[in-house]
């Protein structure tokens, strides 16, 4: 029998991207990448890893930061290759610069304006 | 001064993942592409207009469908290289197969469960 994990398109690269939502907000928190062995771990673990295609290596969501993102329901798509990823996002900051969401800059009148707040200084995220 | 469209990181393939959610439900219907003709195309109708990798053109959106996504707003990510479009789903149905949203399979106990159901039959859709 073919194993779910098998079941997911993956791209030349092995990976796939992945919609990140609030399960109680409904904000779309990230996009990021997974390879098969972030998506095992995700689904073992029910905390989100990813694959960080900068630094080339498993990303453990929070592992830094604490804000961990704990997995409420995965999801594939029809044929478009991505995966969506329901979570509950402790701190409610998924964003590096301390906010809610990654996608905080809105298109106004031709220009990215920044319309989200800053939850948490990210120099009191990051101490380490 | 730097147009908009040139402060988005596209690939090297001119592309950028693009997530779209429905404004009002906050389902994530899809996630899809563009390229920087896409996007212009996208912003100046008002209708999500996507770049087709598998057919290798542009593909506006509810072409044949009539399944149009009449954008309310475009956002872009700090820097995981994403568009979020949050849209108002003409018909209510943005995948192929009639469904709501093309995230409708989700992982339980191992395997991939279809658990949204089809709105609308696609033969009654696409008639051409």
């Amino acid at each position: 029998m073919k194993e779910w994990l098998d079941e997911v398109p993956w791209d030349a690269q092995g990976l796939i991207p992945v919609v990140t939502q609030d399960f109680a907000s409904g904000r779309v928190l990230t996009l990021a990448w997974m390879n098969r062995e972030a998506l095992k771990k995700t689904v073992e673990a029910g905390e989100a890893v990813y694959w960080s295609r900068s630094r080339g290596k498993l990303w453990r969501k929070g592992e830094e930061s604490g804000h961990v993102q704990k997995v409420r329901e995965v999801r594939l798509d029809c044929d478009a290759d991505a995966i969506l990823l329901r979570v509950e996002q402790v701190g409610g900051i998924a964003c590096h610069t301390g906010r809610e969401s990654c996608f905080f800059r809105k298109l106004e009148n031709g220009r990215w304006v920044t319309v989200d707040p800053v939850l948490k200084d990210p120099s009191l995220i990051y101490t380490k």
